[in-house]
């Protein structure tokens, strides 16, 4: 799909440019993510469902499974609108005539313990009046990561590459991004247990006169192809190591609160479930398999329970 | 913990003998049911965490896991009590000075996909004003079946035990109460498909002239214990069956649309969670082992595909 298909009679009529240049930003990071983590896989290839939302837009699902790496992953673009709802107003707080949104939503669940679970997405989202003018628009992302062992050399390489890629544009803002991700991906229901060791994250923030539409488009390019820096080597270093059914047994508890997170407080997964969003591709997050076991807990000072520990203070990675 | 034991400062002052009542009923009922679980499953045994809530009240967690029968099951009891919150105000609509609740709550995962989950749940909820008078109290509760593959025979024996209690004491009501069932376990995300094949529920019965506080106990206590009624008799006839890793395989395919419901839908999860109720408690409900796979679609007119048509389209099962 390409932003000229999207022009149909019920799309919302671009009043500029920048929308174009976003919907083809998207669709190119897709490409090359989906090419970068294919190669480090080395078996397992993506397989592509493009889909049409009744209301307006649709995506492109990409998904993998069953890999030497990756378990069950998928890198997916949507570019969704419609006219704003009753239940959006009331429930996302959203107001204006109609509405658009394209972006990038990508989860990794790598079948061996020892690689970490990364989630990125990178999006756009622009409001218009009854004429079509565009009223409001904001950018959104973050890229954050949830390991099941904590390794410093992996935990630091992360967080230094979103931290590289802050500095050189604005030395205060790794600080508020990675903040924003540690208080973000919350289970407050667990004693504010965080989902892993966190990342960056950014939402809302409209183009100004310090930062413009064109920064804001130049900062989601440099973060999302920061996640193929920051995750590929990763996997290349661990992707070797033996694992027991003890590790395996551990990642599937972990992603058990990985699946409680997305279900019960993940704006992204409400927000596609209040707007008649395809549900595979929402929910396609979800890890493969999963473990609840009552009142688990790891043995105090055990590998397991440092990660836990990790999860439940956020600390600094990055120099 | 005794209806004594929660006559302390906090705790609201129980106007009415009945509380007393309906405690003894819950903690007799939960007695019973982990008898005659035990006794079907053979080898597990329940054990018991009695855990304090900081803000009022507590209760007895009594789970299995790991039996002949029983993959992973809990039969919960909670006497819980407070202030109203702004939280509860605004998010369950519940007004007056100071509340209480006391129920049963059960959810059995069996190891065999031929033995169906179960949930049920029997509850009364008190408001008090601020000399501590009742102001308003109603009951809830019922019973629901959650199979892997339908059996028609179970289903209407589990059917018609609950038809048979409601009967007895009103004509229309099953009809009201299984219509209830179906319209309440429903993944609304998932084109309307229930949890499973329904049972009975009702919430927010208030005694009135015609069905007094002593007529919602009796229907209460014979819900309660027809649980034993219905459920351990498909245990007995299906537990010897031999299952294949396909079979196991659709279980946890099954398993997670339960997961998906009580984390995205079930309002007595988000009720435990908004008033601070034990995590592990509330969250015993979910199966020990699931899978989520991408648009994972059984084969048309397969057995699989029989159990999710009947998922899809509640029918009538009993005569």
């Amino acid at each position: 799909m390409t932003a000229a298909d999207l022009h149909r009679s019920e799309a919302p009529v671009f009043t500029e440019d920048f929308t174009g240049t976003w919907i083809a930003f998207i669709h190119q990071l897709q490409d090359d993510i989906c090419a970068a983590l294919q190669a480090s896989d080395g078996l397992a290839k993506f397989e592509e469902d493009v889909w049409e939302r009744p209301e307006g837009g649709g995506g492109r699902t990409r998904v993998i499974s069953n890999g030497n790496v990756i378990e069950k992953g998928g890198v997916n673009t949507s570019i969704v609108f419609g006219k704003v709802t009753d239940l959006m107003r009331s429930q996302l707080k959203i107001n204006g005539d109609s509405w658009f949104a394209c972006g990038l939503s990508l989860v990794i669940h790598p079948l061996s313990p020892f690689v970490p679970t990364v989630h990125c997405n990178y999006r756009m989202f622009e409001l218009y009046d009854e004429a079509g003018k565009v009223i409001d628009r904001w950018f959104g992302g973050g890229t954050d990561l949830t390991p099941y062992y904590l390794n410093l050399e992996d935990a630091t390489h992360f967080h230094q590459t979103y931290k590289n890629v802050c500095d050189a544009v604005d030395p205060s803002l790794y600080v508020e991004l990675k903040k924003n991700c540690d208080d973000y991906f919350v289970n407050t229901h667990r004693n504010n247990e965080r989902r892993g060791i966190g990342g960056i994250f950014y939402d809302y923030k409209r183009p100004d006169a310090t930062k413009s539409i064109d920064w804001w488009f130049a900062f989601a390019k440099a973060c999302g192809y920061a996640f193929i820096d920051s995750y590929i080597p990763i996997i290349e270093r661990r992707k070797g190591l033996e694992f027991t059914a003890e590790n395996k047994h551990w990642q599937e508890i972990r992603r058990g609160r990985y699946t409680e997170f997305n279900l019960v407080h993940d704006r992204g997964t409400i927000f596609g479930l209040k707007t008649n969003g395809r549900i595979e591709s929402i929910l396609m997050s979800l890890p493969p398999t999963v473990r609840f076991e009552y009142n688990y807990q790891p043995v105090p000072g055990s590998e397991e329970d440092t990660l836990l520990q990790a999860c439940l203070h956020p600390r600094e990675y990055a120099n």
